[in-house]
């Protein structure tokens, strides 16, 4: 696959799922003519129009490899985005990491208030739950277990938000090379490699058959983190749609502050062509995952 | 049944519930030796050692009535504490209904702070659904799917955390009865209708079979609620464990503030015998549940 095709391939991908995922926030969401529709209103600032839905674009991606149906990817997308999104709002409160712009917007505690920042991030991880265990997202009852099972490992305490919790711990004391590869394998490593397995779950792969995904996936969230360690230091916060340099001014080891910045780029280099070497088994089935890969560095925000 | 024999078979159900769920979430908890201990110990803070667990007690108590073997009553309890446990912690926050004290204890975000109760409760919210994924809580994935779709949607913006939305706007606006009504049933309702309804659940209860239990829960549920309110104007904070007298600082209209305190009190014994009435079919098995109904209007905290 030539870069060309790579890139036209990934930018119709994203363009669909990007279209796909608003419009099925937009079902989900329809602001109820009671004393909730505040909340509904600040879950709809969150969800709708923004981000690069990377996640949503993995399982697709995944399930591309094992003639999933577009509807299962798309819910379990959905699904995930709906994790993603509450972690932004409970991350960006002023009691975390207070910030006041996300996406190029205020962050909801900023448009709305704190309180209803607080629950709407709980709702929308309600509803992730919601959306998974509706049998519109797999007609077999144990395929819709093992998704909710696996969303739920990695986004609680021994995934995301155990990460996130690692995270603030970071401030107080200077962590090495190892734990931050671990804080980060658990704060966005976790649900990417959810994206990745849930493609498989979803095409019947038995455990025993993912191992070589469960490997694209580490490298592709150890390669988006160190990109994002380098964008929060060289990047446009325009075009980033947030306050950049932040973990520099927290006093937080970052892969750029342990590594330097030359070394930092070469293994993201390395772990995207890694991330590559254990698609090796697949054809042009997984161009999309192969595109995924080099899209992570190469972003500029 | 005798006040007598419905007292002493409460009394032994509760000690037997406090006991079995303080130990299931001492095994669920463990501290890890990383940068993620706090998060456990602040999680531990708030489940072990408190609260009535009159929301596990009513899973149990209704599957008494459908021969539900303990193990899966018991697993289904801890995850419905788990979400009340998580709501707590929430709702104490100063953003929110800004509580110094829960249970006699200081709450979460006092005795660590602001951001690890509010990944506390974010981590309790996903073990809940872990727990109910287990196929140690029941063998069937259709049974576990049912009690999973039932849970988030009875703790997110169509319950628990839509009824805490309201809540937050009666402060602004002076809501009238039925509005009222209509938050307590989300807010408070949502859950303990989950309770029993899990029961019915596991115990293989078809939809069209639940009804006289959906009308105990919605009843026993409205009653708790005015009970609390009573407490809120009457009641004595030291054995209550909590602040009281907060809503009527906050200009909140309740029942008691739109019934006063005579009729709210004779409204919480009428939807007592209503509840009870809705078990009529039932013999000496739903003796649990009568003597849940007369506890929620009889307790001093």
């Amino acid at each position: 696959m030539t870069g060309e095709t790579g890139s036209s391939l990934l930018r119709d991908a994203v363009q669909e799922t990007a279209l796909a995922i608003d419009e099925a926030f937009d079902r989900l969401l329809p602001v109820p003519s009671d004393a909730r529709a505040r909340l509904y209103e600040a879950m709809r600032h969150a969800a709708i129009g923004g981000g690069k839905r990377m996640r949503p674009l993995l399982v697709k991606a995944t399930g591309d490899l094992f003639n999933v149906s577009a509807e299962s990817a798309l819910r379990v997308g959905l699904a995930v985005e709906c994790i993603h999104v509450y972690s932004l709002i409970h991350d960006d409160l002023p009691a975390m990491d207070d910030d006041d712009l996300r996406r190029g917007k205020p962050t909801v505690h900023k448009a709305y208030d704190e309180a209803t920042a607080i629950l709407a991030g709980d709702c929308l991880h309600d509803i992730a739950f919601e959306v998974l265990v509706d049998p519109r997202t797999h007609a077999d009852p144990f395929v819709r277990c093992e998704l909710i099972r696996a969303l739920a490992v990695s986004s609680g305490p021994a995934g995301m938000a155990g990460g996130q919790m690692m995270d603030l711990e970071a401030e107080k004391s200077g962590f090495d090379l190892p734990t931050v590869t671990r804080l980060q394998q658990l704060k966005t490593g976790a649900l990417i490699g959810f994206c990745v397995e849930a493609g498989a779950i979803l095409g019947r792969v038995p455990p025993e058959g993912r191992t070589s995904l469960h490997g694209y996936a580490r490298d592709i969230g150890l390669a988006f983190q160190i990109a994002d360690d380098l964008l929060d230091v060289e990047g446009d916060a325009q075009l980033a749609g947030k306050a950049l340099g932040k973990d520099a001014a927290a006093g937080k080891e970052t892969f750029v502050s342990l590594l330097g910045v030359d070394r930092a780029r070469e293994q993201a280099h390395i772990l995207v062509a890694q991330a590559k070497a254990h698609l090796h088994n697949h054809g042009a089935e997984a161009d999309l995952l192969r595109a995924i890969a080099d899209y992570v560095v190469e972003r500029d925000r």
